[in-house]
C-alpha cells in the first residue's frame, strides 16, 4: 500500500490532562519510549512502575456503594405463596402486570407511524429531537410557568431525568433532602455518587403532609437539593397549593433549588389539587422531572425528561450546559419514542386519562373502605398516583418482629404481597398498589382481613395498650 | 379520617448510613427536633449550622469535568459552507443520515409486532428480559466463547454498555488504557468520573495495529482496564488473528482484564478477519461492548450489550453483581426493543449484512482510490467498520495550521465536513464516514481534490522536504 512509502508527520499537542515527554522515530512517529504523567506530575524516566503479578479484579466502588432498599429487603425475605391460593403481588408499581390498564391505541399507532416513517432510526441529539422537546414544552407550559423547547431535556426514562437532576446539582460531600417515606432511587443514586442523604418527615396523620419545621431544620449550605415528590410514591398522597407554597417558602428563604418528582402529575382524584410545584413559584429554580411511565402506562418505554424552570435566570446558563454535558455521556430515550412522543402528548384522548384516574381512585377506596375495619391496620386514603400506605399497629401483632415479617407471613399464608414501607424507609407499614383488577383488589383486602382478625391481639383489659 | 384518632408507632431502625438522636411527641412521632449526622459523626445538639444566605447553585464538578472533544472542537469551528456547491457531511458516524442505508424491513417489522403484542410495555428486569439476553447469547456464541443468558446485559445502547464497564471496573485515581486515535467517548466518561486515561499508539503504517511495546508501558498495577476498539472507530482497522492473540498475551502477562468495544463487529469487508477478541482468549476476562446501532443501522434506538467472557472465573460473581446493581440506577433499554430483539437477532437476511459490508467497501475503495492521487493526502484504506482516515502532509500545506483549520476551510470553500482527528487525539489527520451515497462519495472526493491541488505546496527543488 502507498501508506508504507511515506512519513506521518504526526505533531501532538499537550492536552491539559498529561503531559508528555517523547522521542520521535525515523518517520516522525512517536516512539516507545513515550511516557504519560499525570495532571502536574513530572517527567518519568525510568521504568520503575510497580505491575500487577497476579489477577485481582475488584467492583469499583460505586457499584459496592449501588444499593437498592427493595431488592435488599425483598431479597432477604422467604416469599413462598400458599400453594392453596393463587398469587396477587400489589407490590411493584408497574400498572402494566395485570393486563387491565393497557395504554392507548393512539399511543401504540403513533409508535407504529414513527417506525413507518423511517425518520427516526439515526442519532437524535443528546437532549432529545427539537420537535419533541418542544412538544413537551406545549404540553406543560402554563402562563404561570412558560416553557419553551429549550427548557426540556429528554432521558431515558425519570430515573435518567433525576440522575442528571441530581448529578448536575451535587458534588460528593454535599446532602440533599428526601422524604420519608419516599421512593428508594434517591437515596440509591445519592449514595452511590458520595452524597449526603437527610431524610425529613411526611406526616400520615396531615395526609402526609411534609414537616416543614423538620426539613427546614436539616438544610445546611452543604445542601445542594430539595427533592419533592408530588404526587407521592408510596403515599399516593397530593399536596395542596397552600402547603407546596410553604415548601417554595421554605426553598426561597435557604435558597435551595428544588428537584420536583412529578412522574405522577395529573394522576389525581377528582377535586384534588394538581398544581405542579413550578406554576406557583416565582423565584425557586426546579428541575421538574416526569416522562410517560405512569400516566401513559408504559414504563418500560423509558421515556423521561426534566423541565428547566429558572425564571429568575439562578441556575443560569451554567446548570443547563451542565445538563447538556452530562446528556452527552450514554445519551437518552429511544428514537422510535421520541418520534411518537408529540402525536402521544396530543392525540391521547381525555378519556383515557379520567378513565384511568377514575379506576384507580375506585380501587383506592374499595382498598381504603375494607382495609379500615380490619383490628391493628391504619390505611390512608390517598389522593392520587397507584399506591395506598397502611399502617400496622405493631403491638397488636406480637407475633411479627415488624413490617417485613408481617408482609412476608402474608405471603406464606394468604399469598398476597405488599411492600414492606421499610423498603421506603418508614417501617410497620406497607405499601398497597391499587393497579390491580376489582376483583384482585376485593380478593387481596379479603385475605388481609383473614390474616389480621388471625394474628391480632386486643388491647389488655386494664386499658394499657400493650398487651405483650 | 380515622387515622386522626390514632397514635402512629413508627419505630425508626438505624441504617448504617446516619446515626439519630430523637425525641418521640405524644403520636410517638419523631420531633421537629432530629437530627441527622453524617457517617461517624459526633451527635448533634444546636442549630449552629451554617446556612445560605443568597442563591448560589453551580454545575457539579462532574457536569464541569464530562467533556465532549468533538463538540468542544466542532462547536469552535467556523463551519460556513460555501453557498454555491450544496453541503456534503463526511462528519457523522450515523449511517442513517442520508436515507441509502435503511435497515432491514424485518427490523422494522419485529418492532411493530412487539407493539402489537401489548407484552413490552412494563418495567422490565434491570439487565433486561431473560429471553432477549438468551436470543443475545445465542446469537453471539461460539464454540471457543460459549455465552449463557446470564452473561448477557441489555444497556440503552452501547454508550451506557461501556459507561457500565468502566464503571464496575475502575474507582477515582485508576487509569485506563485508551487507543489514539480512538472513540472520543472513552475519555469523556473516564475523566469526568477521577480516572486516568493513558493513550496508547496505533500505527497507520501498519494497518492501525497497536504499537504492543508502547501499549505495555504504560500499564502499571493502577491500571483497571485495557480499551480495544476493533473493528476501529475512527480508523475503520481490523486486527488479525495474531495480532488479537497478541493484545490477550500483554493483557495476561500484566493481568489487565479488557473491554472490548465491538459495536463494529462483524462489520468487516471479505476476506478479512473478524474474530472477537473473547473467541481468542484462555483466560483474560473481557466485557464485549456491542448493539444494533451500527451493524442494524438503528443507532437511536439505544440498544446495547455487555458479554461477559470470563472462563476462568476472574471476573468472579463480584463483577457480575456490581454490573446488576450499576444497571439498576437508571435502567437500561426501550422494553419495545427488546422485545423485538429476538426476531432482529433471528430474522435478518444474511443479504441485509452482506449488502451493507459490500456497499461500505465499495464506497471505501472508491474514497481511497480517488484521495490517493491528491498530493500531500495519505488515506489509510480500510477493513471494515464505516470510516477512512487521512493523513495530511502539514508540511505542504502551510497555509492551515493544522487539522481543524484544514477541514474548517474544507467547508468553508467547497462545503465537505470531515471530521478533523484532533478529535480523536490524532492531529493532522481527518475521518471520512464511507456511508454517504456513491455519486456523493464522488463529489465529495474531486471537491477535496480541488481543494488540495489549489493549496498543496510541493517540496522545493534542493531535495529538502521543508519548504516554509
Amino acid at each position: 500500500m502507498r501508506m508504507d512509502n511515506k512519513a506521518y508527520l504526526v505533531q501532538m499537542k499537550s492536552n491539559g490532562v498529561h503531559s508528555r515527554t517523547r522521542t520521535l522515530n525515523a518517520k516522525g512517529l512517536p516512539g516507545n519510549d513515550i511516557h504519560y504523567m499525570s495532571v502536574n506530575g513530572s517527567l518519568c524516566t525510568t521504568k520503575t512502575k510497580s505491575r500487577r503479578q497476579r489477577w485481582e479484579v475488584k467492583p469499583s466502588e460505586m457499584s459496592k456503594n449501588t444499593l437498592n432498599p427493595i431488592r435488599a429487603i425483598v431479597d432477604g425475605m422467604k416469599l413462598v405463596p400458599n400453594p392453596e391460593k393463587p398469587m396477587i403481588s400489589l407490590s411493584i408499581g408497574d400498572p402494566t402486570v395485570f393486563g387491565n390498564l393497557p395504554t392507548d391505541a393512539t399511543v401504540l399507532q403513533a409508535m407504529k407511524d414513527a417506525i413507518d416513517s423511517h425518520k427516526y432510526n439515526g442519532y437524535a441529539p443528546s437532549v432529545g429531537y427539537l420537535k419533541s422537546r418542544q412538544a413537551v414544552a406545549n404540553f406543560y407550559s402554563c402562563p404561570e410557568a412558560p416553557l419553551e423547547a429549550e427548557d426540556v431535556v429528554l432521558t431515558s426514562g425519570c430515573s435518567q431525568a433525576i440522575e442528571l437532576a441530581i448529578n448536575v446539582l451535587c458534588n460528593p460531600g454535599d446532602n440533599i433532602l428526601v422524604p420519608r417515606p419516599g421512593f428508594s432511587l434517591y437515596k440509591t443514586l445519592a449514595v452511590s455518587m458520595g452524597i449526603e442523604v437527610k431524610l425529613y418527615n411526611l406526616l400520615p396523620e396531615k395526609s402526609w403532609e411534609i414537616d416543614l419545621q423538620h426539613m427546614e431544620s436539616l438544610i445546611d449550605e452543604r445542601t445542594s437539593c430539595l427533592i419533592v415528590t408530588n404526587p407521592s410514591n408510596p403515599c399516593g398522597s397530593v399536596f395542596s397549593k397552600d402547603h407546596l407554597q410553604k415548601i417554595l417558602k421554605v426553598a426561597s428563604k435557604l435558597c435551595v433549588p428544588i428537584l420536583a418528582d412529578e412522574i405522577y402529575s395529573d394522576m389525581v382524584f377528582p377535586g384534588c389539587n394538581s398544581s405542579s410545584l413550578a406554576s406557583l413559584s416565582s423565584n425557586v429554580p426546579i428541575l421538574s422531572c416526569g416522562g410517560l411511565a405512569k400516566r401513559w402506562l408504559v414504563p418500560g418505554w423509558r421515556l423521561g425528561w426534566i423541565l428547566i424552570h429558572d425564571r429568575n435566570n439562578i441556575f443560569g446558563s451554567e446548570i443547563r450546559q451542565g445538563l447538556v454535558k452530562l446528556t452527552q455521556r450514554i445519551l437518552g430515550a429511544c428514537t422510535i419514542v421520541q418520534g411518537a412522543l408529540e402525536s402521544i402528548l396530543n392525540n391521547t384522548p381525555q378519556s383515557f386519562y379520567s378513565d384511568t384516574i377514575s379506576f384507580l381512585k375506585s380501587n383506592s377506596e374499595i382498598c381504603f373502605k375494607e382495609l379500615c375495619s380490619v383490628p391493628g391496620l391504619n390505611p390512608v386514603m390517598p389522593s392520587g398516583a397507584m399506591y395506598l400506605m397502611v399502617g400496622i399497629e405493631m403491638d397488636h401483632y406480637p407475633d411479627f418482629k415488624n413490617d417485613v415479617d408481617f408482609t412476608e407471613r402474608l405471603v406464606t399464608e394468604q399469598s398476597v404481597f405488599c411492600l414492606p414501607a421499610s423498603a421506603f424507609e418508614y417501617p410497620n407499614f406497607f405499601r398497597i398498589v391499587v393497579t390491580v383488577p376489582e376483583e384482585l383488589m376485593l380478593e387481596a383486602c379479603a385475605r388481609i382481613r383473614e390474616f389480621c382478625q388471625h394474628y391480632y391481639r386486643p388491647p389488655s383489659c386494664d386499658g394499657n395498650d400493650l398487651d405483650q
